[in-house]
């Protein structure tokens, strides 16, 4: 109530000011500024005059604090319906965050319900249209949108994508683990313990799988396995297991040289397909920025945390192309950094990730035969990293298993999905990486498919998160858009949504 | 922007006033009221007069409008995040519901969010005291909070219980389906042609279960079913099967005749179990009165919905009880009547059902053996009623398959389960049941089970509840409490939690 505060000052002040002011200036005497003829009468119309401003005052105060007092009690209730913690102090009531280190936590990040699969609801994204977003999955989070981008669209950002080039999407994933083994001193049996799931003293080809599937960016089968098994001679009792001494014997070096003089076809690869980024900032693609604006009200974020995102992403799977089944991003450890706030985070750590808060997976194209995207454990009751892999059948294999998945959505043209990579923190902001949201692109039977996908990046430490985008804000150069820069979003989302 | 259209108005109106307004009644010269004592000096003081009062006026208005236009602001976006089918014009920005026959939506009602299966979060629930509450499963969406009561509560309420007295729980259920049939002038082959859920030709044991599976109060299993079968002689091949020509000949009365001929066991029925009704409204013991409260804390309802409501149910299971899985509340169609708001739905409808939005269940002591409360179809992936039924495993047997339950809560003293019955609609308001949320008590195999319920009710249709809750409120007798009789929460519910 800080406008409670300024009635009675104001009320209070306005005698003393008038006896303690300096005289007024040399201004033409009042009474020929309101070409009024006689003093007494003057004064008295002076006197009608204050009063009539001094009711007008009084009743706009009293109308105002009304208004202010029903709103904040609105206010107060959404709110803590946002922090169920009740644990009031990471959301104090104060305005926008101030230019400190430490930066309040104001904003709420709007999470779409998804009430229940096969829910409808409908959504203004254009002027003069109504989409209609139904509800695929609750966990993952996932939604699907048809018709999202006209025919023209989808073909613009095909060509433009092809205008700039496409390359090579090949991870040449380094084995992270054999590294992270070296950093933490561990020898081999340490390893043999950890991969032991079941800690039977044997590795089974599921345990190895489970561990690591992609070896040097390569897609490892139970098959492969077993050939390099046999290749190297690792398996000396042929029971298709590993012993602790089987396995001390197995050398890193020698596995990797066995898969490189094998050679590499591409269909072995973790990911067979091409891409490009496409930037949508200002002087970008009418197009693009159409798009980048849509999303924004799409997933009803700050326009800030789409605009500082990455650009976006057009992919082409050629006849035989897949993705096998990965989060498109990782956990997130208190150590863990974001690739996007890292030069703000000012922290050096081994452990990093894109920090992709939401994917929309745009289809530019419809498919003729496969390339479905396929949600393993979607809705699944439970998540068992284990039994992702049973009797050789591994469901993160979308050349093989995608007809096992949970769900499959079939590319459309102009159909967009979009899911959450993470849960919430149930106060509003980014939680723990939501392991349903595993997913791939089937394998390409026929013809050739186009998609794109744009990630929104959220730091899901809100302090680096702020600081980032306080550090990018405060860039000399003038071509980033002011309006985009501030971190909150409730005047920016409600006045989009206002527009429509 | 109401406000803003004020301000051009005060500034107009004022001269025009001036000058079209009577003479001013016949006052003291207003310079004797300010003391003043030079006429030229005087009209000096009352121009700095006017001049003061009009900056200090528009500076206030201005700082107002911008606390006004932020507020909103924040606000608009709170709310597009609950309406997210755009569909603005059902909760317009007016303040709260006229006293007029159609309502104005005002009220979202809080639905706290699980994360996952296994989030805990801090509630303050009494002063003093941070309870943990614990998700327990998102379909329905269920979450426990040991201690929620403590021992003494337990004692109090299980005596006041005892004190009341209770009564056989046993639901006398009428077959509603039989009469419904005969409503609907349904023949034999009609509700054959019903029953035979995979169009075969034949009536399997499971498609006569799914489709009922208590008959008078008794709840039939797939043996009980075949006894009436073999007495009657009605399955005359003995295949296990009815045909269309047997089931023509299987008259509804025989049936009754024979079940009823068989005498009934307590362990036959539905539910074996005695319970009472305990108010929890001014005057009541305050140990039911505390617990009311803290319902009306964990839910973070508005407390006219609890009060409201129906009072708290005490139930007392014996050893041998249990309660075969079942819904507090059932589907609600636009034709369905709510039994509370029945008087003032003013309609006359055949399909009546509960409301039962939330059931909260507090184990009032810990059992010896067996009393779990199991949810059969938990978090499943999808909710198929055939599939509840297979291979004579009936899951809604809490008797024989409680083990076969996704999900089972162990009876502990204090501890409270929540859960909804209703899916939220997407516009902060009730929508369609969770059949997800289907439960019931496993039987006890040594001991006594104690628990209460609260259930909170509320129409789906808003404007039947808004209307009920007004028709209480005009009552006369003046027993009831004026603070808990508005539909609006936000104020009141954010109240309670700025106490904590």
């Amino acid at each position: 109530m800080t406008d409670n505060q300024e009635t009675p000052d104001a009320e209070d002040a306005t005698p003393s000011r008038s006896t303690t002011l300096p005289p007024p200036p040399p201004l033409r005497p009042p009474c020929e500024r309101l070409s009024c003829h006689k003093t007494s009468v003057c004064s008295r119309s002076y006197f009608v005059v204050v009063m009539v401003f001094f009711h007008v005052y009084i009743i706009n105060v009293i109308a105002l604090l009304f208004y202010v007092h029903y709103n904040s009690g609105q206010d107060d209730a959404n709110r803590s319906r946002d922090a169920p913690t009740g644990n009031h102090q990471q959301r104090p009531e104060s305005g926008r965050p101030p230019s400190k280190p430490e930066f309040l936590r104001d904003v709420s990040l709007t999470r779409i319900e998804g009430i229940r699969v096969g829910h409808v609801q409908k959504v203004s994204l254009v002027p003069g249209k109504v989409h209609e977003m139904r509800t695929l999955s609750l966990k993952p989070l996932l939604f699907e949108i048809p018709e999202f981008l006209s025919e023209d669209e989808c073909r613009v950002v095909m060509q433009l994508a092809q205008l700039k080039g496409l390359m090579e999407s090949q991870l040449m994933v380094q084995d992270g683990q054999e590294e992270l083994a070296k950093e933490l001193n561990l020898s081999p049996d340490e390893i043999f313990n950890l991969l032991d799931i079941n800690q039977d003293g044997e590795l089974q080809l599921h345990e190895i799988l489970t561990h690591s599937r992609v070896r040097d960016g390569i897609w490892l089968t139970p098959e492969n396995l077993r050939e390099i098994y046999a290749g190297l001679k690792a398996d000396k009792d042929g029971n298709g297991l590993l012993s602790l001494e089987e396995f001390r014997l197995l050398s890193n070096d020698a596995f990797q040289r066995f898969l490189m003089q094998q050679g590499v076809k591409r269909s072995q690869l973790v990911r067979n397909s091409r891409h490009t980024w496409l930037y949508q900032g200002k002087g970008a693609h009418q197009v693009l920025q159409d798009i980048k604006e849509r999303v924004t009200r799409l997933t009803r974020l700050p326009p800030s945390l789409v605009d500082l995102s990455e650009p976006l992403q057009v992919v082409r799977y050629d006849e035989g192309g897949h993705y096998h089944a990965h989060h498109d991003s990782g956990p997130v450890y208190p150590e863990t950094a974001c690739t996007h706030t890292r030069l703000a985070a000012n922290t050096s750590t081994p452990f990093e990730t894109s920090c992709r808060y939401i994917t929309v997976l745009f289809y530019l194209n419809s498919v003729e035969g496969g390339g479905e995207t396929a949600f393993p454990v979607a809705d699944n009751r439970t998540y068992d990293e284990v039994s992702l892999i049973q009797n050789d059948v591994d469901l993160l294999d979308t050349r093989r298993n995608c007809n096992k998945s949970n769900l499959r959505v079939k590319p459309s043209k102009g159909t967009a999905v979009f899911w959450y990579n993470y849960l919430s923190d149930g106060r509003g902001w980014v939680g723990e990486q939501d392991e349903y949201a595993l997913h791939g692109g089937c394998v390409v039977t026929h013809g050739t498919k186009w998609v794109a996908n744009k990630w929104i990046n959220i730091d899901p430490d809100y302090q680096r998160q702020a600081r980032y985008q306080q550090l990018v804000s405060q860039q000399p150069e003038d071509e980033e858009d002011e309006e985009g820069l501030t971190l909150n979003p409730d005047i920016q989302s409600s006045d989009i949504h206002e527009d429509l």
